[in-house]
């Protein structure tokens, strides 16, 4: 049988720096436990778009449609700033997750003990804080129909369209509900079904998958404004919480900023079952491209190699490994080793990317 | 000459305990400074559909349309949760804030001195803070067509239509660069451009407005997702924010909750100057209707006692008087008088509505 497949699409700024240490570790698995991957290499975001013109070339899109799974570091930059709306950095991503059908998006809202200090929000806010922020990731205003900027009399007007149908929400809360079912067994949706005809049935529907088939599961509902509210307040409150495409995006964004943990935060996009029974995947880090650290060797790498921890408990059925890599993680961070930007006020010196990656081999 | 005209309408909740504390307040500045206004009193919300079936009759919506301004306390319950959508006690507000067309939504999120260890962050980052969101409060999301539940093929389809014209953008942005040159001349605008063309628009037209009207301003450009982690990390970054309907939403509750002065929250509705000069104007605390404490007389009146302060400011041009109220609040902070909301882990006796709303026209 052949060894199971992955593309590395490393993309813009921190991305190939992160993305260099994830390949040493895929390397250490390989000599060490016997564990192979096929890993092939591609571009997307800015650097895809400088070479072919476009921020996701059709025959890479071929490629992440064949492979296991998708490993992506970053993308974007403000060089790329004024191009056009249809070759944005970020149309590379938004085309792999919607092609790719990857409706569940798995963002961990982590406290790690050693980083507690590190959040703006009181240690014991924090402290110890493990939520799971399920996010819808294909539909919604992000792709809905009709979009652009029209002329109407002598003005431009701006349109997009909030979009989901019964059965993207069922499919979203299904992962949430058997996520849960692991976890706390408490799910909260959030959505504005006060003000928005499509967060009415949001709310509908995930009651209904509720009922039907997850009534072992506690459900309630939140207005999303109320729930950036209480993320503020007392995120532990919170075990799964379930959202939609857009305010997923800021309210996932909101929590993994009040961990403290930002530059450790991995994500999974997840969609259906292949025909080898392996979901369709990408995982990636939360963090963003930091185009001003990029090059220097400052970066973090600690969420890109957590979330090839995400692809090998996910994708690859290997749970006890990703335990382990998310163990010499701890260690690492219990030992002192510290990137630039997990420097408290006491000081000391940081390591580099590529020393922090040699740290966690080291510790595995 | 007539008086200048208020509208009171109390709605729901702990609403009518704390406009409680404004009438008395309002007959202070009679007896006591001769300054006497015109008030009426009116229901709206779940108050309004349990007499009249809507929750806003349209003899209220012609009188908040002939009045100077109208107050208002709080809307929504639990029982009115399973109400069609049309009859929700949000539509009562709703409707009032789109037919007097208040496109300006301004939103303080200010930390009290004497409050300050209330947020859940840490007080460095919190002491001192003062920002001002201003929410785009008439368009959007919120009002745009097509929108509703609909049948496509055998499943249900819910539909909500983002939707922004070049003079709603530009109406609101003035309204922001106006308020920056009075405070820290600062305007970040909030949208994602990078997935929504509505964003582009936004962000184009704030700029130009920028550009050809208010080039001393300092003006940045933030995708809404980091304008909430900038937001949750170091909030004092920000002068104005300015940003649409739903955006606007999350954001200025999130930034409401971490000052931790969430219950001593004013906010102002603002649309364009009627005949006599004065602007279209509703004040309404920030807070709900906070249905598990209406009826007790714990509610903090404060939110709803410095929404008529702001109203004495921007209605009637006594910003005097304004100032006068809001530093009579600050005394009795000072002094220690805290309604429940307000106690800390020190403990103490908590004060009645009525007593705090006491207490504020004593140090008047
Ligand atoms: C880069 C951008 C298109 C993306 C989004 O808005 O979804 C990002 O913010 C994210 O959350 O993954
Ligand atoms: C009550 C509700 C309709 C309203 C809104 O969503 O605008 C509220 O959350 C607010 O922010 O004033």
């Amino acid at each position: 049988m052949a060894n199971p497949s992955i593309l590395i699409l490393a993309g813009d700024g921190i991305g190939p720096e992160v993305m260099a240490e994830v390949k040493k570790i895929i390397g250490w698995y390989d000599a060490k436990r016997g564990i192979a991957f096929d890993v092939s290499e591609d571009l997307v975001g800015g650097c895809a778009y400088d070479k072919h013109g476009t921020p996701l070339h059709d025959d890479t899109m071929a490629k992440a449609q064949a492979v296991d799974c998708v490993l992506l570091g970053a993308v974007g930059g403000p060089q790329y700033d004024n191009l056009d709306f249809s070759v944005k950095p970020e149309r590379g991503l938004l085309r792999l997750r919607k092609e790719m059908d990857l409706f569940s998006n798995l963002r961990p809202a982590q406290c790690f003990d050693a980083l507690a200090d590190f959040s703006s929000l009181k240690k014991e806010v924090v402290a110890g804080l493990d939520i799971m922020i399920v996010r819808e990731l294909t539909s919604g205003v992000y792709f809905g129909e009709p979009r652009g900027i029209f002329t109407e009399g002598n003005e431009r007007v701006g349109i997009n369209t909030q979009r989901y149908t019964e059965s993207e929400i069922a499919r979203v809360a299904r992962s949430a509900f058997e996520l849960a079912r692991k976890r706390g067994n408490k799910v909260c949706s959030m959505e504005k079904a006060n003000v928005m005809e499509s967060g009415i049935l949001w709310r509908q529907v995930v009651q209904e998958v509720h009922d039907k088939e997850y009534p072992d599961v506690a459900l309630s509902h939140m207005y999303a404004d109320a729930g950036a509210m209480q993320l503020c307040r007392w995120p532990k409150q919170f075990d799964v919480i379930v959202t939609d495409n857009l305010f997923g995006d800021l309210l996932s964004d909101a929590a993994a900023m009040l961990t403290g943990s930002l530059g450790m935060l991995p994500s999974a996009s997840l969609g259906a079952p292949m025909a080898n029974g392996r979901p369709k995947a990408l995982y990636e880090p939360v963090h963003g491209s930091a185009p001003d650290i990029a090059g220097q060797g400052k970066a973090n790498p600690i969420a890109c190699v957590l979330s090839f921890a995400m692809a090998l408990r996910y994708s690859f059925d290997l749970g006890a490994e990703a335990t382990r890599l998310e163990k010499a993680v701890e260690k690492v961070l219990a030992d002192g080793v510290r990137t630039a930007d997990l420097m408290g006020p006491e000081g000391g010196t940081p390591v580099s990317t590529s020393a922090m990656g040699d740290a966690i081999i080291a510790a595995l």
